[in-house]
């Protein structure tokens, strides 16, 4: 059959295998967290199979978060399309890497570590680079405190220092129905 | 010493090794093409060292062109920042793979491809992502015809099917003081 | 010069390069959290250069906690040396795959996700491989509280839905001098 | 099932699926550029499947060119079987690098970089490696004037700095029927 | 389908899929060489798919041998859990590169280097890491003299300076039955 | 400085940093096994840095042998240039994949398997390629009889079922002044 790339694919590969505009327009931003992510990667884009690259845009409300999260197999490169916000990661010395950034500039946060991104007091928007097709993404608090089955309370509790009833607290707000 | 991400790196990094501001304005597009190039990789961002990803921002006069290229260690995925511009690559089967996009489309260009991009009526911007932190590019009509040492006129005139002398006027055009 | 496995290398190699017994006796558990990992990777063996592999010892008092943590760069596979553990990781869509091993039972965790082991009455050994040769190690909760500089407050408190106080005093518990 | 190397494979795998004799004799080359070019890669060669390798055999009549093109997937290294050619390829920095090659001589190609063959007065034949089991080929004047759709005239127009009427005739030499 | 880790998997994943037990008791050791070896790759545990790592368990008779064998694809990293052994390596430079370890100590073979372990007066038992989920196991001896088809006399009497009757009574030894 | 293909090089790279001629003439095989080995790596051709290929010749006496070994570090693919040689590699099942190929003809041996080449009654010449730029070899009787320090004898004599006394004779073969 036909070959795109060298790889195998569908009889009619067309120009739309590469294409995508669910990124065009601004994703809803009236979230928990006040931020929307919308990703093209090789789940919604099948041309990018084997092609080792995938993007996503972030819509932030006043004050929205991106709050701490990993991509376990990506590098993560961003660009500021609208507004300004800190960004930052951490490394593995537990040292804050941040910065505030503002429309037209650009952020690297190394593969696999924690960073995140807070929007200032307009709305922003930030593209954002991975080099995977599928790199997966980690929120960490809903990982910890809203995964399902749940953590166990004295993990958390431990970990963070918590007793256990703050521990069932923050689970509390990380429940289905809330997010 | 100090270490980031778990690989050597002088003394005091700091955020300003993540970050650039490069990209944030355009770029002048009165050149011979109509299209600037700005990247951002490891030569311009030593924080990019064995992350894997960079990014570029490419600014085009109405009707400019960036021309026929190829990166050779990278797929390239775009996304379109303002305007309208016709892109495509070229399969190794020589089908072409083409598509109008506007602002907020995203289009990919499969690793070491040739593609291009040409300009609608009005300016544009585009941002590009590599997944290689030097992707390196081969803009191909001034690679094969402003190189130099010159590549030899006959390899061009039989490849091209062009005499002697079409070959030797194209040269001209892609001379040193032409560019 | 001599070379071994094709990679240049000091003039008088020998199997001590190759070789580690820092792994041989329990590390000391009477730490914050009952747990103490001990690594043999490229900082600490010299011919593990190029080879992408190394190996941790973790010891755990009772209801000693290996807190949930990430490897950016590499997948874990655990043997347990001594004792019973409950252990986990939590995939992207925050589903908690975890399970109760004992000596001589084998868990693995994949590459970047976050896992945590938590031991039982007894004391506790694991063995830990990982493939890399520097594969990092981000704790958590020490990571988002207790960074320098610290993460913004309003970042961990719209994260976790704490309310200010209750970020600061979580970040007490992490300040340098109680680690 | 049966496996080889680790992975599945076919119920009986021979030493045919790692073999080929389509390289033993030359191929005709009485073709438009006076070269002909036969590839053992994994589509040929099942037994290649995750080995990272292939061979291809390039056929020269006196004269004969393999004109600019380039492998998208891999670097390539060549060594001459008989007669004397002019290799060469082009940095990202347009510089050519070339050389005059005879009989038992080895030159190698950068992964991705444009490059050409071109032969002497004698017939000549040139083995070629590559590391990938699927290298692919872009022939570069081939790509963008015999692309099927065709590549926009004003794309070429401008990229190779000819009006239109020059790219119009050059298509025309790369027409279906004359390839 | 519910994804784990970003790959395609089946229907109900649950923690088995990521756990053995088969490492937990020792094997028979009454082998012609004295030694068994117990592997956890992608084979037996489907979860390490994609996850670049395995482990192996080996134990050993008193003066059992591991004789001297390659992994094709993987380096490896052993820690002694009971005994003395001696181990070593062979560089490509044909040095060997060996110590006697026990009981607590790690020792690192280079990817694809002809290695071996012997133990010592006691029972010993290893546990072995790969980088690599199917790392494969190449034993020199058996390979070379107990092949089937068998290898050409010729070959192994030139190779090892060995008398036609020498192979032949070598290769007996490693006939079927006896193994 | 100037750069080729994005690497750091030396000041002026030439053309000569991309070429060998030492492969142009045959080796002397009056060696021990009748065969010589001309390798072009990155140790001979400065230009191969990061390319990830090499080529070797092999030159083979009238039932000259290059005996079992391995490369650690790549697949080889071969191309007969003059005669008709017996080639084989074993699998990880012990199975032997064999084929008489002859001029013009083509064999792959997977990475990191042990595999031969026999010549048959007429002088012989092959060249081979390989997916790294130092795949390194190892001559398995040499490794394992030939090295220095000595592989103990009843590791080898466990091994291949020889006595101690056909140890110390094979070993003996391999002595220094013998090579």
């Amino acid at each position: 059959g036909m070959k795109l790339n060298g790889f195998p694919c569908k009889a009619n590969i067309t120009s739309e295998d590469f294409f995508s505009d669910t990124l065009a327009n601004p994703g809803m931003t009236n979230t928990s967290m006040g931020t929307v992510v919308a990703a093209v990667n090789v789940q919604k884009m099948p041309g990018l199979n084997t092609l080792g690259i995938s993007l996503s845009r972030i819509d932030y409300a006043p004050s929205g978060l991106n709050p701490p999260h990993t991509h376990p197999r990506a590098s993560e490169m961003i660009f500021v399309l609208e507004g300004e916000l800190e960004v930052g990661f951490i490394t593995t010395a537990n040292v804050l890497i941040s910065k505030t950034i503002k429309k037209g500039e650009v952020f690297v946060f190394p593969k696999g570590l924690v960073h995140f991104q807070r929007n200032g007091k307009a709305p922003a928007t930030v593209l954002a680079a991975f080099n995977s097709q599928f790199a997966g993404t980690q929120s960490i608090a809903a990982t910890l405190f809203g995964a399902s089955p749940t953590v166990p309370d004295d993990v958390l509790s431990k970990a963070f220092h918590m007793d256990s009833k703050e521990v069932e607290i923050t689970k509390s707000k990380f429940a289905p129905t809330k997010q």
